[in-house]
């Protein structure tokens, strides 16, 4: 495993950002892109798709392996906590590492965490 | 839960879709988009980001849950198995559902599982 520190990944999420990841995903949800449709729910407005915020993590534990991907079978653990909403900026943050596991956590600018993830590299 | 039947999502990667997605997650690793990288490194080609053919689960898991996106405390482990490359064509798959516990695989158009992922809804 790796010696080197676990790099902390910012990523600032727009409107946009969500819109761009409606093209590429295929899922229009209208909590993601109906600004009128997210004021009316429960979140008081549009809300990121998971994948957003979970990708801060994905790059620092590339960026960490110096890997262009995941090895295969790496397992990845992902619990969802929060929303993350257009203006949000979500960076990733490295809780604990034993041996080949790597605990971290997406968190917003409020402090708040977005996203809890564990991944576990084959050695 | 639902009682409806797991849609299978499908989606058809390609070099654009991974330039998209490189983008938008500013994950620009050569693996990806650099065709000539790709052809000399251990693929023999460049390989999709992760989470694109693991977004076919995602939509699936949404569709059935009808939410706009998996609920606060939703817990997903993935396991990475095999690359995805440009001209595959990937779809989600149920293979169990054992009460809030859903197990699907992403499985390529020659039958291979790329990524087997395991999702815990909240009660």
């Amino acid at each position: 495993m790796p010696t080197g520190e676990f790099p902390s990944v910012s990523e600032a999420v727009s409107q946009e950002t969500i819109n761009d990841y409606a093209d590429l995903s295929g899922d229009y949800n209208p909590i993601h892109v109906d600004e009128a449709a997210g004021a009316a729910s429960e979140f008081g407005g549009t809300i990121a798709h998971g994948p957003i915020a979970l990708q801060t993590f994905f790059r620092s534990l590339t960026e960490w392996l110096d890997a262009p991907a995941p090895p295969a079978g790496t397992v990845v653990n992902i619990t969802f906590r929060a929303p993350t909403r257009p203006g949000d900026t979500i960076h990733s943050e490295l809780r604990e590492q034993d041996g080949d596991e790597i605990k971290a956590e997406c968190v917003n600018q409020d402090g708040t965490t977005v996203i809890s993830a564990t991944a576990t590299i084959p050695s």
